[in-house]
């Protein structure tokens, strides 16, 4: 448990950001996290870089409707704060606060004894070494070495009797992050915080987290996920989101896939697929509204794919088919597609049978054989 | 091979994708290919719907600098002219085409004949059965019944002693396609090809292909791919070779990454990140660059995270160090740190030492303790 939400077992895998202002501003810290809470956060975590923002956890989490983790390095002190101030969750990270052996023992047993949990969060980047002015990597495989601090903490915790722990090996390499945690997925048992670390910002980055957690994920490795975004915590809520989504760990709410178009389609695919994504928004506003939508442009793979949809278009030149759970219901010329279509889907979410479905029987079949 | 470009084994993993407009307009269809190469497309595919688009790839195959795949759905007549007219590769969907066994077979032949490779190119949304109007699931497990089909297509090339192919099995649910590409994989051992169908437009659709690829190629699985985006096939190629860069199988040729910002950070990383990722492309504008550049905006992982990267940026308040192979280089004051960067790139490229190195003993070491 973080707070009032589960992690692992088999709870739904949660989505998780981490606030960008600074901790110690009660205020806008509540508003930020309410912001993100609505944007789809099931946990937050805040930096604790000192004893202002530790203190100023009492006052932001009455305020707020997730589970507040509050994100420890270095310092004991700091843990100690967080604990008093009420953190649902206190992360520490094996690479810089792992030699204060007895401090952890001490983090531990007032985590238990307040019914907190713990995140056990290792980091490549910590695992260095700093002489002076130089930053030295150490010898051997890196990944070995964040996977080793993290088991060692994990038995001083153990030592104590704690087991409310949540475990991350992240790194900013997408293959060395999947190595990571099949390793320590291999050595506990523990509920496994995924994340790619310091992934950048936009599309690469997004897809650094997308091939590194959808290869864990499907090898049912992952209970919580946090995608990095440099600067874009919301965006880093909607690509978890959709990370999960697409591996049918969440469901789908709503939904339209359309085919990517090619010189087979007769009609512009992404235009209409455009507009039927806008007319099916604008249904689903305030409602919950569980739907796949097909937008199909030819032939050949289209009358199947939109099958599969709950209602979909496979459109020919200058008309298209309305499909709903593989029977045409009526054909239609394309000015009056997407009006249509709103009407079948709204007929689908009322539970009523496929209206127009008689029409269907006007229309000619789609051919099977193709030119010439 | 698809013309020249080898595919399977140890070559490297290609990207592809499919031209949008219609393949009879020769003049259109060479400019959109020359595009999509310059973008980086290393195969591009057409479709071919008919005898006019088929007898068009003999003109546009001179004036074209990557192999060119024909689609050939239905009709294995197109087949024929596509083949006669100078295709790389013939393009089949054992869905639509499988049961044609005499005319797969020609088509192989004569293949074989001229030098050209095949894909068998299976489809979930083809593996249905058209009844009239209607358009039935078959019962069964969809994913098994394409492999399957995909499987007795092989075998019959297999009986002409042909072997120049490469296999796909898409699906448009990522679960379903990492299946059935683990299927094949496990029951032949030619090259593969991966996609997620009809995935859809937008980042929704990039991470559904990424994390189903990602999940795919971490295994080892998948020789050549493609991202399947609505309408938009330079932002396929885009993504295709981010999956491939996130998971190693691309030089990572210029890589800003950044920490996400937090509570912690004194500056504004994601302002920091975003102008220096314009002065390293402004930097790389017709040069090949390869260069991994940190930016972070703490100390927490900061000069680790830095150490790891080529050169990079640890910033604090209203000053930052500039770091070269976990060395820190300088001390820079927060105005002129793009600047200096700048400048120690320049050296990093030219394989200069870093340069004012010496002025580093006058900064002050990043602090390892926290406060408080």
């Amino acid at each position: 448990m973080k707070g009032n939400v589960p992690v692992g077992g088999d709870h739904p895998v949660t989505v998780q950001t981490m606030t960008r202002g600074d901790t110690a501003d009660v205020e806008a810290s509540v508003a930020e996290i309410r912001a993100l809470a609505a944007a789809g956060a099931e946990i937050v975590r805040v930096a604790v870089p000192g004893a202002r923002a530790a203190r100023a956890i009492a006052a932001i989490k009455p305020e707020i409707p997730v589970p507040l983790v509050a994100d420890i390095h270095f310092s004991p002190a700091l843990a100690f704060l967080a604990i008093e101030a009420g953190a649902d969750c206190i992360r520490i990270n094996p690479g810089n606060i792992g030699k204060h052996r007895e401090a952890v023992r001490e983090i531990c047993r007032r985590c238990r004894d307040r019914g907190i949990s713990m995140r056990v969060g290792g980091n490549e980047g910590s695992v260095m070494e700093r002489r002076g002015i130089e930053v030295v990597e150490l010898d051997g495989d890196p990944v070995e070495k964040m996977v080793g601090e993290v088991l060692e903490s994990l038995a001083i915790l153990e030592e104590e009797g704690f087991r409310d722990i949540v475990v991350s090996v992240k790194s900013h390499d997408p293959l060395d992050t999947i190595r990571a945690y099949r390793l320590v997925a291999a050595q506990c048992d523990y509920p496994l915080h995924l994340g790619v670390t310091h992934a950048g910002a936009g599309e690469p980055a997004v897809i650094k987290s997308a091939t590194a957690l959808g290869a864990l994920l499907a090898e049912g490795i992952g209970d919580t996920i946090r995608v990095s975004l440099t600067g874009d915590a919301a965006g880093e809520i909607r690509a978890g989101r959709e990370i999960l989504r697409s591996l049918g760990l969440r469901p789908r709410r709503l939904e339209v896939y359309a085919c990517p178009s090619c010189g087979r389609a007769d009609v512009d695919v992404a235009r209409l697929a455009a507009e039927v994504e806008e007319m099916v928004r604008d249904l689903a506003e305030g409602r919950e509204l569980s739907l796949r939508v097909a937008v199909m442009g030819c032939e050949v793979n289209g009358p199947g794919e939109a099958a599969r949809a709950d209602v979909g278009i496979a459109a020919g030149r200058g008309w298209g088919y309305i499909m709903r759970g593989g029977r045409v219901l009526e054909k239609v010329e394309a000015g009056r597609l997407v009006e249509r279509l709103r009407r079948h889907i709204l007929a689908f979410t009322r539970g009523e049978a496929g209206e127009g479905a008689a029409g269907a029987r006007e229309g000619a079949a789609p051919e099977g054989g193709g030119a010439p």
